[in-house]
């Protein structure tokens, strides 16, 4: 997915939480602010979002060295959302379509990235996707028997984590996958936003299951460009890709391996352009929908200063 | 009120929407973005968010020219609130307290800014305020007796006007002051945003109980500094000042005179400041709370950048 307009005052917003973790100093705040500022007319809107984030990522690792702003908030996430997993693994076990129910669990799990940007409650936010009743969220586009028919067929499976915490959500689901598939679990490089890391992963307990590597990327979304070579190898012999969260949809939805995206549509850009509601659950799948919309139109298209996606 | 730097993601939001007002050519959109981007380092948080806007609408005035981007949205806002007029007028003449009831209908006028703004349906959030129930805003700061002390010993009253079509609630309001006090209306002397122009007041019938007037400024609030000489004279020698609207309040909640500023409280940052919650309808005397508090804290206060407002 490319850049829209509107993701620029997002960036400029997130960078200003950002540097809001890590003190109370407003006019550092102003100047990361100013870097950031100075970045935009260098963007180019046919890059994706998370390749842009990732050039602030690096403006802000200038003025604050290489530190993980979400070091406490990704451990709070990971303890809140651990507390849990018995009673996630109980939901899954007394439903009627065990792997349905863990699929909906690691979507709704998808929340927990903007309960810790907002720094809400996270246990609060936890709790309530546990409450909330799955039939009750809009399922606009759910491809889940496509999904379950490829799953099946599938022996090696690369699942692209996306945040902290998130993955409990995610290891009850692959937790349901069966035991004579490969999984292999992708995480981040370094530290960028909540996304998790081979230490949350490990922390969490998806090991136990799953294989879990970096994929090399520091941008908050598996930028394929950016990715190490061990990664594109393992990206391109799965036969099927479970794709996690919004920043792995904005890189890849435009590419064409079979890979099925799973999020929540917390951001309007998102959601219009994966064609669904705001807050709707997401099963997305590019083998069955061929390729994805190109979302809000776009005279840049026209000018050839943009491919479509 | 100084700026904050939560204010600036709005600032970029708020030019992407008027660009997009004017057309759907996304390159020059994007231009305009870098525009106000490259002027971001170039503002000083201590200067008040309406100078910032006016420096914004400057640099769009160089790309499109001086046009009145909200033009069809205002007349829109005007010919929607004057429908409404009538049932108005009843609900003042069939209350308890007529005084009180124009005094809240006036300041629920005030969410049409972000109707306009938002390009939903101008008509249906302005029959949603006739149908609340006042009651049930909440109203943290309401210095309403205070506020009738006042009024009451004036001679002199200088309205400051805010948006387009909120200025038929405005009319509702001034028509319940005693005859025998002279109102000046005071309007934005260019289009800026949906604020109010002579031809607005003209259009809602406003002269005819009050002399309307341009405040001289091209800003969307009344900073003292933009204004003409003609109307700083009224505005020393006003017995009482009613402004209207956020980027009043933004614009003078620093200043000394016999203030009663009288908004919506639409935008967190502004909440804050004011000491109210999001969503309050807020009727707040400086006068009577003495200077307003600061809001958030501030460090640039500290080093002698910001003096506290």
């Amino acid at each position: 997915m490319r850049t829209y307009l509107d993701c620029i005052p997002c960036f400029i917003k997130s960078a200003i939480e950002m540097a809001r973790l890590v003190d109370g100093n407003e006019i550092r705040h102003k100047e990361i602010v100013d870097d950031v500022a100075r970045l935009i007319p260098e963007f180019s809107l046919g890059c994706s979002p998370p390749e842009m984030a990732r050039m602030i990522y690096k403006a802000m690792a200038r003025r604050y060295g290489d530190i993980d702003f979400y070091k406490n908030i990704k451990k709070q996430s990971n303890r809140a959302a651990m507390a849990l997993y018995p009673r996630l693994k109980e939901k899954v076990r007394t439903s009627q379509d065990r792997l349905l129910t863990a699929v909906e669990i690691a979507i709704a799990g998808n929340v927990i990235d903007y309960a810790a940007k907002n720094t809400l409650n996270i246990e609060k936010e936890i709790e309530k996707i546990f409450t909330k009743d799955f039939n009750h969220i809009n399922k606009t586009v759910f491809d889940y028997e496509a999904f379950k028919a490829e799953l099946d067929k599938s022996k090696r499976i690369l699942y692209l984590a996306d945040n902290a915490g998130e993955i409990v959500f995610d290891r009850v689901f692959i937790e349901e996958i069966p035991f004579d598939k490969d999984i292999i679990l992708a995480v981040r490089d370094k530290p960028v936003i909540n996304d998790a890391l081979i230490e949350d992963a490990q922390e969490c307990g998806l090991d136990k299951r799953a294989k879990v590597m970096s994929s090399g990327v520091d941008a908050p979304g598996t930028v394929l460009k950016y990715c190490s070579k061990e990664f594109i190898e393992t990206y391109k012999s799965a036969d099927i890709i479970i794709s996690k969260g919004q920043g792995n949809y904005e890189a890849l939805s435009q590419e064409r391996e079979n890979i099925f995206f799973l999020f929540r549509a917390k951001c309007p850009v998102i959601a219009r352009h994966a064609q669904v509601a705001l807050g709707d659950i997401v099963l997305k799948s590019l083998k069955m929908c061929g390729r994805v919309s190109q979302g809000i139109s776009n005279p840049l298209f026209n000018t050839g200063m943009l491919k479509p996606d």
